[in-house]
């Protein structure tokens, strides 16, 4: 059926969609969400069906910005369409609907055709419903992970041992990838770190970081700068390194649910030839791992994950109740960070969990006494001159100071109405509040605590500070505070957590970050 | 936030969707499906987002039409934009992925939303995927058919009592309604029947009873019919009977899948206030329910759901394994079905299967002798005389004739290549083949059989005629013969069925109707 284009002028997300009208769609045998084959030349693309009824008229076929890249139309051009049969990529996506384990080759196809935009929403939507719901095994985990690292760029080093630290999130402040990565690298280990941007939280690795250098790099420079220092801190999304992840987060984002942690985190670190790796489970109330045996149980996954894919995963399970050190917020938190690089404040939990987790990278290279190690490349100064190092390479100021960091200046202070001690911190609430402040967008915007769990508190102390650019999105998150309950002082924790009176509404805080 | 219209001109399938440049989006403090309340004036519309990196640009915000005809609003007009919360009903959808069972006020929630236009597709597509993993328990279903039927128009009549018959579908060719609703009229019942058209068959009912008289009433012109005519047979499309159930029908087509057979099925017969309900399970190879076992335990399903809609049903298991009588296709059906309620063609399990089904709601409302008094009804003319008083009534033509009726004039015969039984026939092959001729879009497409199951069949005997209203359909449909095995023709069923040499892809046939 020839068909004049109508070039739409809209992105369809990545997707390949072309919009028919409804007689014509029938006219050629197919239903909305089907395929057509769009020729034009010799050049063509199997497209998504969407249909509508009024507005794209018989005769039109309307084009959005992918397909048109692809077939390089013009309005009012004339294309040749056709009906083009489902991709088996659909049929294996129903048989998992019908909780078919599905092979390396059938998940490959799946992928391979999400990365193309050969798949729509509808049926990604349903494939992640059904992975959420029937769990992976770990033979699907290990192949959705190859396949991840299969459809995306890899990065090649030629400098061993090569390691990696990842968290799987979920405790906010978590700055340890800013001491860990100079402290490894120092100590003379390879480390290509690439970092995810917020989701749900305040600040991911790569807000974080951009703060003090730039991290969009492309693959090249990244090997460049891990070839001239050792490591690196850049944005993953620059790097296209397991693309299929971001059309995955996408979905489940809307849908709070997490099935692909697993191959989503591995893929990742396969896909930069990790052999090494070193994974933080933070666990307890308000992370994402709320018991000890469920992250011992995450894990195993992990390890059995790693040994298939050839990466050696040791794990470091951690307390995560409250912030690690006392800022959350991309500018707050490289400011502490530089700081503690530094040795110009002392943040105790901050160090201990970065030496801990240096330390180990240290003796799974065959190091001894990793964390003493660790303690001393951060107290002697050379992990800040390898932190200078990196800045430096990625195109930052290598002199940067902790006072020429921005930081919002439109500021409040919650102040305590009583004496006792912090007993409780809410993880989610804080979070709430430093993105209403304008995390991660404003990067000057977040929280600073001026107690942490244990501390003594007197009245009228001051327990933290909101940071926003803007007085808006200040004034945003005082609203807020009425309802929240963020911390709690006290002598001794109340016996009581909370009365139920009625049926509630449980409100689940989803961190989707990994 | 101020931002910009840009009218999109285009239609976002019901939904009400709004598209933003990412930066704005980031700004509001909203992702991708989540949503803003956009307002103008003293209008507003809570929209779900969609985020554009290009095309969209800074300050301004994409409408499509369904927002557009809220808002009532002009291109380059001023909104106001603000980040609104996510409705309960998602976080009803969250529960249920996690196997909550779901309360009657939960579940009217998540229809009222998804017929408002407030949900995204990815989230009714997740919906509908745990739907099909958990499965429906029957609290669920009938929740559901209480909520689809509280969110659509109802018809109300007082003449009792009020029957009605649905097939679950999946046989082709089963013309039964257009004689069971003149009979069960013409005994003084009133049934107003309400019919789909094809989804993935090659004819619905309203498309077989289109080609005799108009379809697409409203629900008061409904009303009139049945009130003239005691019966009625029209499209349920038009008369937001259940309208939750198109939404559900775009989704789970795609998906090949259907976890809400009952409640869609039984929400169309509560609105219309049916008292007795005859349910058709055509049961066999090539129809949607294999075995007699599995037909009977859905049977139950509907019968125990109907007692707690307070719709008595019964159920009629039949054989369903060839299509009823001797033809698939719109038009072919209409002038079959005609001619034998004009005495004027032998069909003789066309007769056998609408007389029973006719008989069981005839004996259901009190009367003896259900299947006899059917037969004289049909066979003494008083059934067709009922028909021309409905088609009258409905705005055809009463005196229509089977002459009358357009069928497609292109034509291929396949005759047999030997002489013997024809001992089956392949459904799914027959309505592809019928589809590829062009049905049932075109009505005069469609396949004739000459022969049925159990005939003899001699060399060169004419098996069936492929009709079409056009010639490169007809090709299409001659082309994929080729690769068929519509049906087998033998001295008795030979013992293998099929040799498998190496792992098959399964393809299998979806059927949506019911």
């Amino acid at each position: 059926m020839k068909l004049k284009a109508r070039i739409l002028g809209l992105e369809a997300g990545g997707k390949l969609v072309a919009l028919l009208n409804r007689e014509d769609a029938e006219d050629l045998g197919v239903s909305s969400l089907e395929r057509v084959r769009i020729a034009k030349n010799n050049r063509e693309a199997i497209a998504i069906v969407n249909t509508a009824t009024k507005l794209i008229e018989r005769g039109t076929i309307g084009i959005y910005e992918e397909v048109r890249a692809i077939l390089d139309i013009e309005a009012e051009e004339e294309v040749d369409v056709e009906i083009s049969p489902l991709p088996k990529s659909v049929h294996f996506i129903r048989n998992k609907l019908r909780q078919r384990k599905l092979t390396y080759e059938e998940i490959l196809e799946i992928i391979r055709d999400m990365v193309r935009g050969n798949l729509s929403e509808i049926e990604i939507a349903s494939f992640v419903t059904a992975l959420h719901i029937f769990g992976l095994d770990l033979d699907e985990a290990t192949s959705l992970s190859r396949a991840m690292v299969e459809t995306g760029s890899t990065l090649e080093i030629d400098k061993h041992p090569i390691v990696d630290k990842h968290s799987i999130g979920g405790v906010p402040g978590d700055k340890t990838t800013l001491l860990v990565v100079p402290i490894v690298a120092a100590a003379g280990l390879t480390i290509p770190k690439s970092s995810s941007r917020a989701i749900t939280s305040a600040a991911g690795s790569a807000d974080r970081v951009e703060v003090l250098m730039p991290v969009s790099l492309s693959i090249d420079e990244m090997r460049e700068v891990v070839e001239k220092t050792n490591g690196c801190m850049v944005w993953g999304g620059s790097l296209n390194l397991a693309p299929a992840d971001d059309m995955f987060v996408r979905i489940e984002h809307p849908l709070s649910i997490d099935p692909l942690l697993l191959p989503s985190i591995m893929s990742k670190k396969k896909a930069v030839n990790a052999e090494m790796l070193v994974l933080d489970i933070p666990t307890g109330r308000g992370t994402k791992v709320k018991t000890i045996g469920d992250a011992e149980l995450l894990a195993k996954d992990f390890m059995e994950l790693g040994r298939r894919l050839n990466i050696k995963v040791q794990c470091a399970i951690t307390y995560g109740e409250q912030p690690v050190g006392y800022t959350v917020g991309p500018a707050l938190e490289a400011q502490e960070a530089l700081s503690v690089l530094m040795g110009e404040r002392y943040v105790p939990d901050l160090v201990d969990k970065a030496t801990d987790i240096a330390g180990i990278l240290l003796e799974m290279s065959g190091m001894k006494n990793g964390k003493t190690l660790a303690m001393e490349i951060l107290k002697s100064g050379k992990a800040e001159k390898k932190l200078r190092e990196i800045i430096g390479a990625q195109g930052g100021n290598p002199e940067v100071k902790p006072e020429d960091i921005y930081v919002g200046e439109e500021t409040f202070t919650i102040r305590s109405k009583k004496k006792g001690y912090l007993l409780w911190i809410n993880n989610a609430s804080l979070v709430e509040i430093a993105r209403l402040a304008g995390a991660p967008k404003d990067k000057g915007a977040g929280v600073h605590l001026h107690k942490k769990i244990g501390d003594a508190v007197r009245e009228n102390d001051p327990l933290f500070t909101i940071h926003a650019e803007r007085d808006i999105k200040l004034q945003r998150a005082i609203d807020r505070l009425k309802e929240s309950y963020v911390l709690g002082i006290g002598e001794r924790m109340e016996m009581l957590i909370h009365e139920v009176r009625e049926p509630p509404i449980p409100k689940k805080m989803f961190m989707l970050e990994r």
